[in-house]
């Protein structure tokens, strides 16, 4: 039987107890005394921001030796067999030539070991630059960088419900990932906003990043134009001259799969890789329709993608960093919609990061993905197994890590919070088991001895603070006071959460001079061209 | 850009065409045909049920094996220097000092190494038969048993809220558990029958378990008589003389932690031990209250808790089937109430795994553990969180795996049906990845080719109706779709699909005069005492 209820009112008693006492101590420290120091305390925890996850703790790895030799030999195969469609780009087609690939119309045949040869010279690990350096990632090796949502046309939150999103709720996105603790990235297109022309939001987008928040970023892909005026706008930002950024921008390059890669995607990471600026090359797989309806099938076809992907970024200048990515889902064989946070999901994401640091990238998987159309118990039954799998499979930069709602076409204000405290759980996972000599806590145990309680021992006093993940939205109070409360849901509790976080918000400080020459960028660049909407 | 709008239609289309060749295909094949062959595969699937989970794949090990040492040896420590108490029970002092404990009033201290020996006798894996053959389970190796939620004294469901359970509730439950295809036991006190005598419910809850379902069960804890009347109705289920059962019930028998263990809980563990009968033997922790507040203090007190737990089982019968249990969270430091789905949480769960493997035992932990008070993302969160980690962990019986909300006070009609659903999703991932040939799909990656798509490949036809793990309740559709269909959340689809259940259920067969008997066993055993609701 449970018996929390007998004990939970002895427990809380205790807690209130332990935690006034500790308030005391707080207090008695604190030099600025009194309503100073407690301001001062929440300034600075508006923009408190942990650093990236660096895991102390092993991957899990779903593939033997065997099987990984397997499908390494099969996306060579593919690779030198069937090859890959780089459409459109006859320049690509040329440097494919020049470096011994078979040449067929606008199909390559690269030979057995070649795009893997080509892959050598992509770091293993890179930092991608922030205007604040407090916040620059490292992407790579152990670490774990987590970045929102990207790309839903659509908005949703309780109020409201859903809707067409707009730059206001773009730059509402931005500011709850500067102040989230912890998000490490602001991401890229949080939303489309789509009351900005199709050919002039990339501006808008990277203007908010820059000036709402600290946080790195990622720049614009949908044309080789917008990617350079990302790279001009860096170099204001950053103010470097051309050809001398750091890498600040990592992009996200999706190949059209199968095994085709577009003149559009193919267009900005070149430009990127010719400015050093990282890409994540992701094939971009509904299993079932843009790949073998299994798991074994799938991973080979993303290897051969990514190889050939990764391959031509080096072909454009060795050494740029590049992220093995990959977005793999299956589809539902009822409606034909893609589902999100299956089990052939997380095999897939497990897999390809074994197959990514054997090929000695970085590794990208999707976070907080989910089909449900609300922040229900689907989206986040959905999100939780996708973000266990990311955080165990040793995913180096997840996107999507929070906001993402109904397969990706809903940026969800509600869901935002909660996936963003969720990711919270990750961190703490990551840390491993603290084995110290205070943690081992034997002298805690001869303290208590049998049937005593730990509440009020020593070790208990000196750690309570800091020994558990703590929550920054749901509910664990009993249930007459939530009842009380009003018996919030999670939807509820988090639109609180969003609301009040929106309220706080200020902006990080920046350079006048910087912000106004960002200003005059976007302006000219809005003016040398008609509006297109489409 | 994310862009699954625009090829929704496309993969629906396909996909309709695939499900009605493959449904054709199915009609050629039935002998019956037309509507008698689809009454018969409806009347088939209401008792479909899956094998326990056989795992594929490897388990994921937190501790390395320094840290395994260090734990070890502080377990030993614990028990030799502070020792634990066996409380109110003179036998159980004896029985230990014969097997050469140091006895200091009802303290036990065990000299280091003597615990572990007496642990060596138990078996690493059995088999726990059911009234069907076909639902006998295998608890141990790389295997998992999945069970319902136990010991809630209240319900909660969409329609009447939250109220006290009944002896209904509890057949309803029952039923649930016998219909859900990836739950593999009937479990034990689903909920607390409140309306029935506290001295007698147990009757009606194994004469529930017997006849309502033929799934495997588990038997009263509550008093050593209880217990013996769990055995004797079980040898009457079974149709066994006294003393002949084969194992039949896996109960739940908690330590009183720290360090303590009550005459009741042991009275019954004497009593299935000496039956042949398994227990779990499972430390009841809340970290920084009954343990430590550090994961290795925790692990250290659970290892030490067990061995003592599992020891004094041998000493009544070497041999008798027994579990590794932890049942360990942790407590929020802003109210003092116990959480779910904590990293902490986590990483105990995946240390114990580890010492009960060392330990050669089966081990067992919680499932869809939650602090929530409703079925919303919050309880869907924490859930998934212990789902996962208990699959990667290595649990090879997972206890309350669905149903359980609101740390355990409740059990929920709507999350029973969407946990239960979320249990496939761990058969699946338990597969591993198939790695045939059939599997590495390179036919299908050649015949589709860069560009094309695989919804009409051979490889998809061939494939697809077994490929994905498929949802039985939650929602796919596209939003438009879902919107005309009421927008309906999980909860909502929960209720539907719970009802449909219990509306559809038919009770397995049972030999009419085997149920006769367990009904007069009954009554006799009531009619005995007066009624008790205390």
């Amino acid at each position: 039987m449970f018996v929390p209820t007998l004990t939970a009112h002895i427990w809380m008693d205790d807690m209130t107890e332990l935690r006034d006492e500790a308030a005391g101590a707080g207090r008695r420290r604190a030099r600025g005394g009194g309503g100073a120091a407690r301001r001062a305390a929440r300034t600075a925890r508006r923009i408190e921001a942990a650093r990236f996850i660096e895991r102390r703790i092993p991957n899990f790895e779903i593939l033997d030796e065997e099987a990984l030799e397997i499908i390494e030999r099969n996306a060579e195969t593919v690779l030198e067999e069937i090859g890959v469609n780089f459409v459109d780009n006859p320049a690509a087609l040329e440097r494919w030539r020049a470096a011994g690939a078979d040449i067929d119309g606008e199909r390559v045949r690269i030979p057995r070991g070649l795009a893997r040869q080509l892959c050598a010279t992509a770091p293993g690990s890179f930092v991608q630059r922030a205007r604040n350096p407090e916040r620059d990632v490292t992407i790579g090796g152990r670490n774990l960088v987590l970045a929102p949502v990207y790309g839903p046309p659509f908005v949703r939150c309780n109020e409201k419900g859903r809707r067409y999103a707009t730059i206001e709720d773009f730059r509402n996105f931005v500011k709850l990932g500067y102040m989230s603790r912890w998000v490490h990235h602001s991401g890229g297109t949080l939303c489309e906003p789509t009351d900005v022309p199709v050919n002039k939001r990339h501006l808008d987008m990277l203007l908010a990043h820059m000036t709402l928040s600290d946080k790195p970023f990622m720049g614009s892909v949908t044309e080789p134009s917008r990617a350079e005026d990302s790279v001009r706008m860096c170099e204001i930002l950053f103010g470097k001259p051309e050809g001398e950024l750091d890498t600040v921008m990592t992009s996200l390059i999706n190949i059209n799969s199968p095994l085709t890669f577009d003149a559009t995607m193919m267009g900005a990471l070149e430009v990127y890789a010719r400015a050093n600026q990282a890409c994540i090359i992701s094939p971009f797989i509904v299993g079932g329709a843009m790949a073998p309806v299994s798991v074994a099938g799938t991973l080979t076809q993303v290897l051969a993608e990514v190889l050939a992907g990764v391959a031509y970024s080096q072909l454009i200048r060795p050494g740029a960093p590049v992220i093995f990515g990959a977005f793999v889902t299956s589809i539902d064989m009822n409606s034909g919609a893609p589902t999100f946070g299956t089990p052939e999901a997380s095999k897939i994401l497990f897999g390809a990061g074994q197959l990514a640091r054997r090929l000695g990238l970085p590794f990208r998987s999707g976070g907080g993905l989910c089909g449900s159309k609300l922040p229900d118990a689907q989206a986040a039954y959905e999100t939780a197994n996708t973000l266990n799998a990311a955080l165990l499979g040793g995913v180096n930069f997840m996107l999507h890590a929070c906001g993402w709602l109904e397969g990706g076409l809903v940026a969800s204000y509600e869901k935002f919070v909660l996936d963003a405290d969720q990711l919270g759980v990750l961190h703490s996972l990551a840390e491993g088991v603290d084995m110290s000599e205070g943690a081992q806590a034997m002298d805690a145990i001869r303290e208590v001895g049998p049937g005593g309680h730990y509440l009020g021992c020593a070790h208990t006093q000196a750690n309570f603070q800091t020994a558990f993940w703590r929550t920054e939205v749901l509910d664990y109070k009993p249930f007459e006071t939530w009842a009380e409360e009003g018996a919030r849901d999670s939807a509820a509790l988090a639109e609180a959460r969003w609301k009040r976080m929106l309220a706080e918000y200020e902006a990080p400080a920046i350079d006048p001079a910087t912000r106004e020459a960002l200003e005059a960028y976007v302006a000219q660049r809005k003016a040398s061209e008609p509006d297109s909407f489409t």
